[in-house]
């Protein structure tokens, strides 16, 4: 039978140095809020229960967080006496019983479900405390683990640190896995005799020695435990984490020119063989087919793009816009709410919104479906092979039909048959000689104008 | 009572590195000509007076730096006969008499307030010259700074340097701060008995040693003294300028999805709470109020974007743009000279040039205001709570009064008034069964057309 | 009389680590396949023949290559029997006699012009064969080149080297040069009695050094020699390509505010005068005259673009396009297969499709010109002066004279004279009072809607 897992988030800080209303952990990365990356890393380890505490904007982290993680258990910490004072506040979740407990925080997005795994591992061959330390540059300020004969028996502060202390690279990451019959004990035991009297969970380390259990440390790529505190770190973790991704999807099979200018979103999926110009913009919700082909400056959203489709450069796909196998959206066109189907095409300065368009049907340039009046959303249908001419403009609800032709210009307000012509534009007048008595006209007005 | 500061710009170089008719100074940084760049960060660190010296493009130089810093004066170096040459042309402005001297180059735009104010400290601590030093990676072919003492003794080029002076990485950043009463006598002592037959400025520190005068270096980050000598050290100091403003803006508050993506200008104002995506460009003249949104492939210049309003993802405002609280102008949208006032929206494919637009106005998709009539530009106003259906024209000067409504497709050259509906189009009319035959008739001229 | 050189680009590799469908050596970077970029810096190294050694994807590489390649040979490798092997698939074209053979490899398109020379100088000075050699930050896994007097004696591979061999940083780089009258002896010599089973070229140095040749190493930038093995590397290489390309244009006098946003393709000219806004994509054909101003989010391929011609932002240009001195393209504009003479203005929301416009004519915004009728593509002719009003469709074949005049949205269907006014556009009507009434009409619809 497989070890259950329960992790506990904390997820209660005020993030005042983020100089922003949203509670920290909600802020972004790749579309996801930060504490939402943690709670799946913590699932794809194996993580079956959630215990999520919260204080600072408690209310909008479990409102969206909740929509996250359904089954999140959330705890109050009604007040900050430090990390051990967090953790008991899951008392509750921890007391339901489970083989290990990992403590990890809202604000460390970039944690791996390898870390992850291998504090668990630590915990599978005998560990009773496996903390997660890492290797920084410059390690100045961290507290250092003090190993002795593969245990670890100490989280030294910076400041309390001896000299020889203070040589070892070692330091503390902050991420600690207990073994879950364990834990409750540690918590009761840590106290708050230290300067700002609060309750330390590094303090568990030396309590756990004291026990006899055994306590060990594992290593973790420093940007598994950045956390992040101002939004100039939002934007570096969210740096490391497109960077991370974008390589995945180039070792998959996806071509990318200019890596560094694509934008993905946390759930962004992109078939092997799918080519990306520079300059795109994915937000959440996106779905790219093989062979599809995704030019500069574009931006996409909530939309499905099918095999060997064409989109940009400068196209905008709002959410609901599902595009069939070779479909093509060019430049300058926005498409919401819409399908366009197989090879059908949407090339030059055009809106489509709430709308289906037909196999193989043809959106000339400059074409708007009408489809708000003020109040309310209608529909637009184009039927299998339609034609509609340039700059027309066709005002929802309304059914073009399959095979049916709108002449350029035209403003279709009634529904056309299939196979009819559509026309609806006013006829041209030529007046000879006429320009050249407006410009003087013209030229007169702007000197009156002028003198005026 | 504060101490004068004089600061005198050396601005003549000819930069012909940078292969452009554009005088070296006038090149841009964030906008800004790198001159003006040196001349703000002067004043900031509480120089009352300027002085510019100019050579190669003087006219240029005088009038763009002129309308930057209306009261400069502005000093002729007739020949190239090196730096004291360049700073005795300044001899007047010295003669006046200040406190302080600051001798700065026109082609080194990162030059930060703080270090010129520290340069200014070591003259009111009693330094009579005092020279700005750095330390690169790598010191080969810099002057090294010679100290002795706590007093700088000597600025030794890399040629005539020793091997134990080589060792130096202390080098020297070409600025200097002195004594006002000391200058004078300075700059006359310096000789150009040298392999150039130059006047070297560096040379005061050693008369200054011999003259018993209190001489000091001070440090400074290697970016303030970056020099500009093409076109790609111009790109690097963009960077880093732009790198340097983006972080303060962050932390601050400002959310920003991929930094390196936005392009600041040096008089962007930005207020914490609004949010950016990536790939933004500001212009010239920009304000952005507390939680707007700016979404990607944003073009901004001269414009004021109110509290909580959103801009893009593709638009472009243009100068003369005004946007009021939580107005919203969408993709592919131009705003030129135009007020669009609260909760007014201008979503999709709309050209808005010369307008006013009421308040929770809304303008269509694909709408044009059509305000050129190839002599003189004429305005548009519409009505709070005007509904314009999408694809019309509005012909300028033209008023759509309040509350009234455009029907979709209508080109409007006459006033509406208020809560009425205007219509101008066409009517459609279907004819069945002609699309068919349309069709066969345009494959036999293709036909036709291949064949011929 | 110049020495002759033939070079032979082994290009039969599967590249299966690309997980692509195209044959490795035909992935682009700048927009040329990699072997392209490997012949022309040959040629530039002033090799008369290319012999290509294909096998994978054989057929495409000979399809793709022979485009960009008239005169290149192509051999097959029939057989993936190691280097050696191929390069004896091409035995035909060395027997044909050449005083220096180059082999180089399809996937290394970062070889620079210099390195070959340097190489094919070593074989004028005397030497029988050249290696090419680099110094990688962490050696391990390199073959190490091992030398002895000024001559190159043995490449060790990694698994093979002592110790202290493997403390040598100087590694085989893979690309060789040799005496043409030597070649094919060494080839035979080389005998396939290894772990593999396979013909390794690297055996020519040792079998050569028995022969009592002069074998030589020669140092070249780490970048020459960097081979694409996945599209992650490819990415990498692309950004090096981009950036000495970037550096290079800046020098020469080019403007870029952001050259890293700047994508370049391998033929893109750029005079010097020009200025580059962030966020330029240059596709394959692209010429940019001087004082030429390119700004923002601009889409440029196989267009020229003329003295002090101003692009953008928001631009795109397509194949086909020429804009002559002064001509101006603004923004969400598209321009194909058309011609824009001297001043001509098309700034806004434009779509202008197989069209000739005239000097200083004025296109108006969200013009179109209806290019396309499901069949075939027609010809637009806007004569000199012209003024089109903006939201007009110009349905083609159709010609506006010089001069002409057409009012904001119409519908061009029939030719207009020069100097004639043409309007094509329904009359407007106002109904008064009717918007209060269509209000609730369509709010009542919508609180039906709701209900239903």
């Amino acid at each position: 039978m497989p070890r259950t897992c329960l992790t506990i988030v904390l997820a209660a800080g005020a993030g005042t140095r983020m100089k922003s209303d949203l509670p920290k952990v909600l802020h972004k990365v790749a579309g996801l809020p930060m504490v939402g990356h943690v709670t799946q890393r913590a699932r794809a380890a194996g993580s079956g229960d959630l215990a999520v505490v919260v204080g600072h904007g408690a209310d909008a982290v479990r409102t969206e967080l909740g929509a996250i993680e359904g089954d999140a258990q959330f705890f109050t910490q009604e007040r900050q006496l430090g990390t051990a004072d967090a953790v008991m506040a899951a008392m509750p979740a921890i007391e339901a019983g489970h083989d290990d407990v990992l403590v990890l925080f809202g604000d460390t997005p970039l944690i791996t479900t390898e870390t992850l795994t291998a504090a668990r591992v630590g915990l599978a061959d005998g560990a009773d405390l496996v903390v997660v330390g890492f290797r920084p540059d410059d390690p100045h300020g961290y507290g250092r683990l003090i190993e002795q004969g593969g245990q670890l028996v100490a989280i030294r502060e910076h400041k309390d640190a001896s000299e020889a202390e203070r040589q070892i690279g070692f330091c503390n990451g902050g991420l600690m896995a207990f073994a879950g019959d364990k834990l409750a004990n540690l918590l009761k035991a840590i106290g708050n005799d230290n300067a700002k009297g609060e309750f330390y969970l590094t303090d568990a380390v030396e309590i756990a020695r004291r026990q006899g259990l055994d306590v060990r440390a594992i290593e973790a790529p420093v940007e598994d435990v950045i956390g992040v505190n101002t939004l100039a770190e939002l934007a570096e973790v969210e740096a490391i984490w497109q960077a991370r991704r974008r390589r995945a999807l180039m070792l998959e099979g996806v071509a990318m020119a200019a890596p560094d200018t694509v934008h993905l979103s946390h759930d962004t999926q992109i078939a092997p063989g799918a080519a990306l110009e520079p300059n795109i913009w994915f937000g959440p919700g996106v779905r790219v087919d093989a062979g599809a082909r995704i030019r500069a400056f574009s931006h996409i959203e909530g939309a499905s793009i099918g095999p060997n489709a064409e989109i940009g450069p400068f196209a905008r796909l709002r959410p609901g816009t599902m595009l069939s196998e070779k479909a093509k959206v060019g430049n300058f066109c926005e498409i919401k709410n819409a399908t366009v189907a197989e090879g059908a095409k949407v090339n030059h300065l055009t809106y489509i919104g709430d709308a289906a368009i037909g196999a193989g049907a043809n959106i000339g340039a400059g074409t708007i479906t009408c489809n708000y009046d003020g109040f309310g959303k209608h529909h637009t249908e184009i039927g299998a092979g339609a034609f509609i001419g340039s700059n027309s403009a066709l005002v929802a609800p309304v059914t073009v039909g399959e095979g049916a032709y709108v002449g350029s210009g035209s403003v279709v307000t009634d529904d056309v048959p299939a196979d009819a012509l559509a026309i609806g534009r006013a006829r041209q007048v030529n007046k000879d000689g006429l320009a050249a008595r407006l410009r003087a006209k013209l030229a007169k007005a702007k000197a009156a104008k002028s003198a005026g």
